[in-house]
């Protein structure tokens, strides 16, 4: 397959909130269906992807973690903060609205302001850009999604859900390239079993005074209950810290370093 | 609203999972239609709930952990390995299928079965009982499903999947009623935002040569990029370990005791 010299995938459909931050990054973009597929593409293509790692009201993104666990010659090269912000959005005008079309995590986002509206069906979709796409093609429909899919799909009526809690994204670009300049660093460690042993990796950070920026674990799949972290931390990261972490570690991967950044729209 | 004595509420619709372990307790049942109104309920009425809490393949089920999070007045009181077995079931025989519906998790793990089978489309659904449902009435169609949604549904059809890692689920019996007893024990921690504050928290099971079952991190929400962490741990449990849990936490909610099981079919 031609491919052009500088390639991003995301995760689809177009209008996603990848796409958006994908677009801003500044080179060719094309969807793919699932966070699987792009990791699965970075390797093959050795172009780059943007992914969903982790968002600041439902947690980390599961197939992240375990793509970036799985490939271990995958690496995060860049991070960034994306706010979510959502609309409800529609051919119609908004008083004539009687069904509302959208992802649960949205629904759930804008249930203060659906239970206002009197009547409303709500039907829930695989992602905003999906509701979106359906709300187009009905005379009496919205959708609850980002302004960039309303204006993708024509829904020219929009208001503005107002979140109750900050709602951020944080999107990775994963590339096969590993980058070891920034200020963040991101680890991931199967550590022996036995009590003690995370106590003795995190002492790591703690005997440094490093910040731990997360850390989430994850089922090892093969091995019932038991688990790989995945760690972010901040600070410097010298072959010191990495030998001690290894240590510790039946198996330890350095999965790339970088400098957080916030969305700018271009 | 007339309850019986004893109820249980489960993650409906009927031939679910949840279903079968709220079954198996040997109380009225009754689905709910997420895991939020089950602890909604537990609350209100004072009678138990079975909701999944972590599977070995898939991780944490995350509005388990903010449930009990934010009812700090519901405990978990039993615990219960639940193995995940997928069958392919259908009114038809298996060779006139043209369709196959399921939930992506269980598409996921029947895929190299369904590689097979020529020219199948795939449709997901919100559950695998709700596949049973569509399979049901679906001339060509068949569903990833449970045994027991199978016979739910009528789908006399039935091959067996094998998985290709072990597929369990862990449900947990929650109420407001505490038990202390048991040689498992679960609680919720705050800690301050400072380097090392982790490893205070977990020095305190280390010290004491105590086992840390499981460790997950989940959003605060409010506090953007803040997290509260849910662990559980075998052992002794006594006054001496909770204060020294309470003193290295902001905030510590001790979630009750419990003897895992596996199950058993009646």
């Amino acid at each position: 397959m031609e491919m052009p010299d500088k390639m991003i995938f995301y995760l689809g459909p177009r209008g996603s909130f990848s796409h958006e931050v994908a677009e801003a990054l500044g080179q060719e973009v094309k969807p793919e269906r699932s966070i699987s597929a792009i990791f699965q593409k970075v390797v093959e293509t050795d172009q780059r992807g943007v992914v969903p790692i982790e968002n600041s009201i439902e947690g980390p993104v599961n197939e992240t973690l375990d793509g970036l666990f799985i490939h271990d010659d995958v690496y995060i090269t860049r991070s960034i903060d994306f706010p979510i912000e959502i609309f409800l959005a529609s051919k119609a005008e908004i008083k004539n609205i009687e069904r509302v079309y959208s992802h649960p995590h949205a629904i759930a986002e804008a249930r203060e302001f659906l239970e206002k509206m009197d009547n409303i069906e709500v039907i829930s979709t695989v992602s905003t850009s999906e509701a979106a796409d359906l709300a187009s093609r009905d005379d009496k429909g919205a959708a609850l999604c980002s302004k960039r899919a309303a204006t993708e799909y024509e829904l020219k009526h929009m208001v503005k859900i107002d979140p109750e809690t900050p709602n951020i994204t944080r999107f990775i670009v994963i590339s096969r390239e590993r980058n070891t300049d920034g200020s963040r660093h991101s680890i991931i460690s199967i550590i022996p079993d036995e009590p003690g042993s995370l106590y003795d990796l995190i002492g790591v950070f703690s005997d440094r005074r490093i910040n731990m920026n997360m850390i989430y674990s994850r089922p090892l799949r093969n091995n019932i209950w038991k688990y790989y972290f995945y760690i972010e931390f901040s600070g410097k990261f010298d072959v010191s810290l990495m030998e001690s972490l290894k240590d510790r570690s039946i198996k330890l991967f350095y999965k790339g370093s970088f400098d957080p950044v916030q969305y700018k729209s271009q």
